[in-house]
């Protein structure tokens, strides 16, 4: 039961599209991932994803519109709508999600982990 | 399907210890709150409670150490664990925990409340 501080968590690491857990709540994972480009068009049928900028913008790109978020603002994408994550300057977001999750949502994509490291 | 901005959710309210909702991610609620001064002992049997620090000072008393929490930090109180929040500074926090959590661990006191409102 440590203390967290999400800046010292984001200097360990500098690679993007690899969501680096960092604590669990009951059965969803805490995410931070830093981001950079584009992501692919992906969902995930069974479970929800929230997304808290820290740092940065992101664009979330739906089927029907787009989003973006500035650092302190979030959004919960849910269960089975389809989206595109991208940003041309780069972000760190915080992501909460069941555990299960697949992040490509189980498209074998060069970008696609297996496994998040804990950091 | 919004965009929630933190700081302009927090705009929108000002009393204390009355968790308010603002999203949810599969069952678990998220929730803004404003803290100041001394919570009670508690303790959630069945879920898990993370607190993300948004603004301000969090201190948690557990039965046998103290952590201090500063804006941009975190924690998980595993469940079963007794817990206290105080803050003499007050202090804005992001809970996420499952929607069936009381927020005083069932105890009857003055600061408990029946419902959250949503905002």
């Amino acid at each position: 039961m440590d203390v967290i501080n999400i800046q010292q968590k984001l200097s360990l690491f500098n690679d993007t599209w690899t969501p680096k857990v960092i604590s669990k709540v009951d059965g969803h994972q805490i995410y931070l991932a830093k981001l950079d480009g584009d992501f692919i068009w992906h969902q995930h049928d069974d479970q929800d994803e929230m997304f808290l900028v820290i740092e940065g913008t992101l664009n979330l790109e739906f089927r029907d519109r787009e989003v973006t978020l500035n650092a302190g603002e979030m959004i919960v994408v849910p269960k089975g709508v389809e989206h595109r994550p991208h940003t041309s300057e780069g972000c760190s977001v915080m992501i909460i999600e069941d555990a299960s999750t697949d992040h490509t949502g189980g498209i074998d994509d060069p970008l696609r982990k297996e496994n998040h490291d804990h950091i």
